[in-house]
């Protein structure tokens, strides 16, 4: 008998058909003569309701072993339900426990969690209705990404996650050694001696992706890294993780006109997608966790995104009526309340803000003729904030190296990014998107620990 | 005018069709009051011939700028080439270099340069046609895995790259820290003070995700990770990486049938894949670099893979009248010698060997039931010797115990792992593949080092 799954029993499973399932115990319900026992495989947020009657020859065994959380398969015919909330049921003819789960000590008995208890069984969480949704979101939201882009010519590239090179450097880095740690060899000058370490100099956990991935734009006109990132910030908050993945794409022959063409696109194709393929699950955040997503979804998919430049965005705070907590003048960076009040109350849909000023953003950004703004763009999202966060790229040789030096860091250290200026320099852009954010904010998930599988934050790397 | 890629121009391009091509210059031919202008744009091995005639206005700069490595555009009319080795070409009506590449100085002139060389500008490599080639071909391959696994129903899990617990007990692993390395913070007993580090406790990179792969099945059935790991070992050969990307999936309600079944199945379908899709690119390979790459992707497609024991190899090798460098014995680990001569001699195709000695192999193998081996499972296929590892798991909470403790294991670390094995456990299985070793041994590629963008050895880390 072919064992099935059970997201596709409950969409597609008709009644008379002979199916077996395997899955997890979630409820067990037992009366006169039969007991209902509701089975989950994590394929689909709804469990399987099976039937057992009590001419099964395990029956007593079946139901002392089958508590929540026991492993089982179940054979049977699909029949209509006679209960509500389930179309059919599965009729149990034979049934096998795998393994049991000690109700005693199995810590998910069907009552609610607190999602910081939940934390602390990053090994059993998954198991949980909400965390069940949030990852097959989150892999839907992955392979949507990758469908995406693969669908457009887009080569993935795999850009290093062990960097000798700090992307905008300013990032808190993580170092990457192998020395004596008791003993750090140290040279006449004592200085830390990294000719004995693995790389034979100082080795980060990398920020970003961006600079190598212009190298393979440079090479393949279009490319996306989809990789793990690094932050040592000392932030424990909501929003921080210091392990997250990031996709960047890059595009040679691209200027920032095209970079948010391409940026809206994906958004839209992202959400539409994870709608169409986790249904039930994105109705169950709407229900249980954040009743505005599926209106933040449909705000995104179905709205052309406003532009504007960061300058007409600054003039429009000025003269609005609200009271920020933070000051709002031109050359100060934009807060949250700024952005969320710009796409929420303003404009009601995302808004993509452009041409910030230079010295608030980084140095690879393309330069203004007047040099006051830089060729940046932030996407801010209703009940989100920014999401999104791109720029031209500075091109032209001689402007790069001026920007370089003016935030005080070393060209020499920048000689092959300065290099793709020097050989068949381009006009390119790209973006980043913080892939854990996306995800929180596709779900409505309150904390960023509990849309990634095992959280990594200051004092904590369980698992 | 629409910019087309050219990979699609030279596949469906019409005479008389009017388009625009945007790329690098990778030879200039000047003749009497015209010019052939090869532009390649990274979308396919082949570039575009442009026929640039002296009535261009800008004809005389162009072909001063226009040399090898230099960006451009040009729109023009597709009309059937003259010329041999291509079926149309581009007549220019409008030229426009971006940016030029000094004939003095840019290194990559049209002449065959070592692979060794290529690695010290790895900034330019990808410019080459082999490293074009490499990339593309390993870009298919990517999208070929997750499309594998996700039509499936196998859900991508990101385990976590820094992680505080090491699989197999055994793994020469890079440490991460922000601690202040010139100073390193030590306790009253001369101890390194980890509550002073990020984490609390000392941390790794990971050598796998196996283990937390297990979690998800546990919840998901059916998932898979695709990330980078990790090796600290100082071996400095062409086969290995300190940093490389696996793709490890993992089955609930499987046994070890089920896996070897998966994994036959899921290396046709890469292969079988990567050849619809970069023919261009895997013919260059079969040319160029190694003539036996399509007989072997052909082998592994068209033939059904030999299962046979561990102890049935052994006692095929001591019979066979083979002199092997290594010794043959029961209970000895295969050399690369023995395992072609399996696949490339005796059977002539993939084979899978199973049930290796318990000794030699990690304690979360399933042990069978005499206890001289385990349920684990190579796959060896001609030319390439060990492409696939993987194995039944123990799901015995007692038995797993036991055989932590047999290895100097320390159970009380692994107390999330035996949780999965007391709370609802099921028979499981997975395997492991080596992602830059399946692009090598696809493309034929002598130094690993080719094969992943930037790599990552002993005393080297640039870009």
């Amino acid at each position: 008998m072919a064992t099935r799954r059970i997201a596709e029993v409950l969409r597609s499973g008709e009644p008379n058909e002979a199916i077996a399932v395997q899955g997890w115990v979630r409820t067990k319900r037992e009366l006169k003569g039969f007991a209902f026992v509701e089975v989950n495989d994590g394929s689909a947020l709804a469990s399987l309701q099976a039937v057992l009657n009590q001419d099964l020859p395990n029956y007593e065994e079946v139901l002392k072993q089958a508590n929540t959380g026991a492993s089982i398969e179940i054979s049977g015919v699909l029949v209509p339900s006679q209960g509500k909330g389930q179309r059919i049921e599965l009729q149990a003819q034979s049934v096998t426990v795998y393994g049991e789960a000690d109700p005693e000590s199995f810590p998910l008995q069907k009552k609610r969690h607190s999602f910081e208890f939940l934390r602390t069984i990053g090994h059993l969480r998954p198991r949980t209705n909400t965390l069940g949704a949030v990852f097959r979101v989150r892999n839907a939201c992955a392979a949507a990404i990758h469908e995406f882009f693969q669908e457009r010519g887009f080569l993935w590239v795999h850009t290093p996650v062990i960097t000798a090179s700090d992307c905008e450097g300013a990032g808190e880095m993580f170092a990457v050694t192998n020395l004596n740690l008791k003993q750090v060899p140290l040279t006449d000058a004592k200085e830390i001696d990294y000719s004995q370490d693995f790389f034979g100099r100082p080795a980060y956990l990398t920020v970003s992706g961006q600079l190598e991935a212009e190298i393979m734009a440079m090479a393949f006109s279009n490319v996306y890294t989809f990789g793990p990132t690094f932050r040592a910030e000392n932030s424990n908050t909501s929003r921080h993780l210091a392990e997250f993945w990031m996709v960047e794409p890059e595009m040679a022959f691209c200027d920032l006109d095209g970079d948010m063409d391409l940026a809206e696109a994906f958004l839209k194709h992202i959400f539409k997608t994870v709608l169409e393929r986790c249904p039930e699950d994105m109705e169950f955040f709407n229900q249980r966790i954040d009743d505005t997503v599926l209106a933040t979804a449909d705000n995104i998919i179905n709205n052309q995104f406003e532009r504007l430049t960061y300058t007409d965005a600054i003039a429009l705070l000025e003269k609005c009526d609200r009271k920020f907590e933070y000051p709002v003048e031109w050359g100060l960076d934009l807060q949250s309340e700024h952005e969320r009040y710009l796409a929420e109350e303003v404009f009601k849909k995302p808004v993509i803000l452009t041409d910030y000023p230079t010295q608030i953003k980084a140095f690879y950004m393309r330069l203004s003729d007047d040099e006051k703004t830089v060729r940046a763009m932030d996407i801010l999202a209703p009940k989100i904030g920014e999401i999104i966060g791109g720029s031209q790229r500075e091109e032209r040789l001689d402007v790069l190296e001026r920007r370089i030096k003016a935030q005080g860091l070393d060209p020499e250290i920048y000689w092959w990014y300065l290099d793709l200026r020097r050989y068949g320099t381009v006009p390119h852009a790209g973006f980043g998107l913080g892939f854990e954010r996306l995800v929180q904010f596709m779900t409505g998930m309150t904390n960023i620990r509990d849309v990634i599988p095992f959280p990594r934050t200051p004092l904590s790397a369980d698992f």
